[in-house]
């Protein structure tokens, strides 16, 4: 039977370890233990037959993502947390876990790079998105005119959201496939050619593309009040002055499922886990490694 | 050609002048001076047609009520800010309302008892009572058990919009065309009768029926995060020490329109005043006093 | 225990003692023996506690509505199928039964006359209404012009289905909290004294107001290939030879529920009769005579 | 300035025409001359910057598919339709077309290929499989049990619709991301390898998987009187008269865009061809190859 370690972490760890504990033994090492009442917490490192470690795993090369440990977590730690010939589960990987991880015998899993994952994020992020803009509009969703830019994951989802909510949603992209989802999402379309033509009209902006799409001269063209939440990993307001000076309002939103929906971000997380499992549980079975 | 004047009241008085500005002539008087972007300014009160007062009205029978006028406006002034045989809009009205009116032939109009604005009104309470859930809970409304309790006007909207977010919405209600109403919406549905037998399912409840139904023993049954959000008039739990000690988090959350989207709950008061004069028009067209 | 004969009918009958079976002992008599897969059938009739008749109940002040039985069963033969002090629960009641109950001292409750069942019904009227719009019009809802008139129990229903496939949908009303509402569900509104202004945008037109509302004037301002379904009581097109000649299609579509969904709407039929035993169940409890 | 000549095809390409006839010179020629109220219908056939041809645009490498025009219409007609240096657009194309446009010196583009069409078309699609439903079935979508399998793009419009008209929808499918993605559209999801055991609890099932997914042994698991809706390109059900024994009623819907709603269908088509005159419009503009 599989037994699992979750190793540092926050909230979202002591979940992900609740959840997965419904149907594994499941223990947690450096994660503040007032909150033992989710998962087991272990006293000393035994050995595991896999381990858990959080999102982002590791951001300096040395030391686990641990930020309620009371002591470091060194990554040189994982061969006493898992047999030879386990697994190791992380979120966003780095040379130094890949490192450990070979020399030691050690299967590395990222979750991170699942697609359900990312697509199952979507919600936690939309939520949040819309928790910031009812906070920040006097005015309600409903009735509001936002503009989407980009038609991801993200965008997908928060566009329902927003026309279930009443919103006048317009979406633009550069393909036309997006644009004809976004129109059967019941959504308006413009390409992002001609999207200076509407700037004007919009309450809400909504940024998923990672590029700097509103300049200066764009920034000119938004309504004086206008709310600009940036979802994307490169900003879309290069310049903040600017935005300030034209009393428009930015707030970059990154990483929001781990911030403002921990417990359902951790749950992602174990199922995303269970799903790696069933899939190679199945290749074992049917000896299929196509899957 | 009608014009109006707006005296007192808060953001919303500005929006609702802003609003009904696009077809009248309407100022304001005694709001605050810097919001006067929206709505023009008087400076000293001369008379109008109309005089538009905000929601409520006056709360202590003398003065308007006024929070952002630096000195009192009693309500004595109202002859002179309308011309005899003119019309006083007010929300929530008052014994002393109606007598100054009566005395100088002033029509006197509540605009808080037309149906369409508390119909208008369950748009912005739906929205504050998601922000709160939002802020309150670690976990998304995604995938959660919410109660909703009574099934009146925000009750449709909310279960509407809770639906559309992904969360499994139960309505406990009395009627049976409550219930059934609640099932098309997609919501689960139980009788009042028996609400304890699933009372411990839930993340969260939304009261919105004005009575004790969640006394110390129901308490007992909740789960232990369980968030109460309380929309009703009159508190559902009689007891909020004993509520604490069951580890029940309640938020009594009165009045969210104008205090979450004044900008809305504004615009709202100008199309019901609209309305108002659109069934006047009408009636005198036609001759008919029975629409 | 309660026992139930369904008495007459057609697939409804069937369909509402096969779920009120799931509770009760249910048989059928006067119904397509075929059919005996969905119900226990009588081949004489014997005494039953309660009598459930179908919708309608009797159309002729003799016989029971027994558009599958051989024979004609006249209401006669009601004491011989209840105990003296039984229920019989009708759709539609009229003086002749209610004269034979009296007499035979048995009560009759007419389930027809239960808010919910009206409510419900809704649902398999919107989808047969639904299922004429597309099969009658060369495009798709999504994305056509839509006229709902009137704003009631139907419309609530349908309006909510058309603007979930993407049509545009108007809603004209005389009340403005009708119009309020629908503009809560996502439609355009127009006042009823207004519409004339927009009558020649729509592509389909669904009408639920009991009136001549498409006289031969707005006949003429109609789309030629405009289609007209007609849900209400009253017809809503008083001259159809004026509204071939402008090339308008009008359906006019009663009693859909029998019709297009009978398994539903026996369902409906059956969990009301459920409410109402529920209900008198509550009452003989708590001594409490003002559900 | 361009122009077009619609060549062959049926109802769809009248629409198309009159789409893109808002705001090109557009004719149309081989179509039934009683439509030509919805556009210009040509004579004789002259020459014209660009030519369209339907969907499928040729069956069997010799004539243009026009199953309304009153005699063939040969491919070798296309040159006298397009100057040298034209464009024709097809759905489908086919080597016998793509020979005759190289020796002409005429670009060829299927429009068939565009991903935003075949995105479009899940509309019609859609509506086409809720009216087989809604024809087929004695019970309402509401409240009925669907499953959904595959989940690409005709599947993820259907569940939408499906939800919003109330059916509990279960959708199937290999991929963890579909099974998110359709988790996220509120659908309940069971991996494709766990289906067997829940087979027997669907009212209908809609198929979009091109397999043999309902073999002999599945038939047997379905309720007797279930409904398949089968849109995949390659039967569910490889045997149908074991489907007939079960008492399973198999519906195979191809086309059904072009069958239940040709003037969307047209609409689809005409968008999709202005895209790709954006398209190389940007393109021109720019030098930029890399569109």
């Amino acid at each position: 039977m599989n037994n699992f370690l979750f190793l540092g972490g926050d909230m979202r760890s002591l979940h992900a370890a609740k959840r997965l504990g419904e149907r594994y033994d499941c223990f947690v090492y450096g994660v503040a233990e007032t909150e033992s009442i989710h998962a087991p917490v272990l006293r000393e490192i035994t050995k595991f037959k896999s381990l858990v470690l959080p999102l982002p795993a590791c951001a300096d090369g040395l030391n686990i993502n641990a930020p309620y440990s009371k002591t470091p977590i060194p990554i040189s730690v994982i061969p006493e947390a898992v047999y030879s010939g386990g697994t190791v589960y992380c979120g966003k990987s780095c040379p130094a876990l890949e490192k450990i991880c070979t020399e030691n015998n050690l299967s590395l899993i990222d979750y991170f790079e699942r697609e359900e994952l990312a697509v199952m994020n979507a919600i936690p992020t939309s939520e949040g998105c819309l928790e910031i803009i009812m906070r920040e509009k006097p005015q309600t969703i409903f009735g509001s005119s936002v503009l989407l830019t980009g038609f991801g994951r993200i965008s997908k989802v928060l566009g329902k959201l927003l026309i279930a909510l009443g919103a006048k949603v317009t979406v633009t992209a550069r393909k036309y496939s997006d644009l004809a989802w976004a129109e059967i999402s019941g959504c308006e379309t413009i390409h992002l050619s001609k999207l200076d033509d509407m700037l004007e009209k919009f309450d809400t902006i909504i940024n998923t593309i990672p590029a700097p799409i509103l300049d200066t001269d764009r920034l000119k063209m938004l309504k004086p009040d206008c709310l600009v939440v940036d979802l994307a990993s490169k900003a879309c307001v290069p310049n903040l002055e600017n935005a300030k000076k034209e009393g428009v309002n930015i707030i970059r939103a990154l990483s929001l499922p781990g911030k403002t929906s921990p417990v359902t971000a951790g749950y992602i997380i174990a199922d995303t886990i269970m799903n790696i499992l069933a899939l190679s549980s199945e290749t074992a079975e049917s000896g299929d490694t196509n899957v």
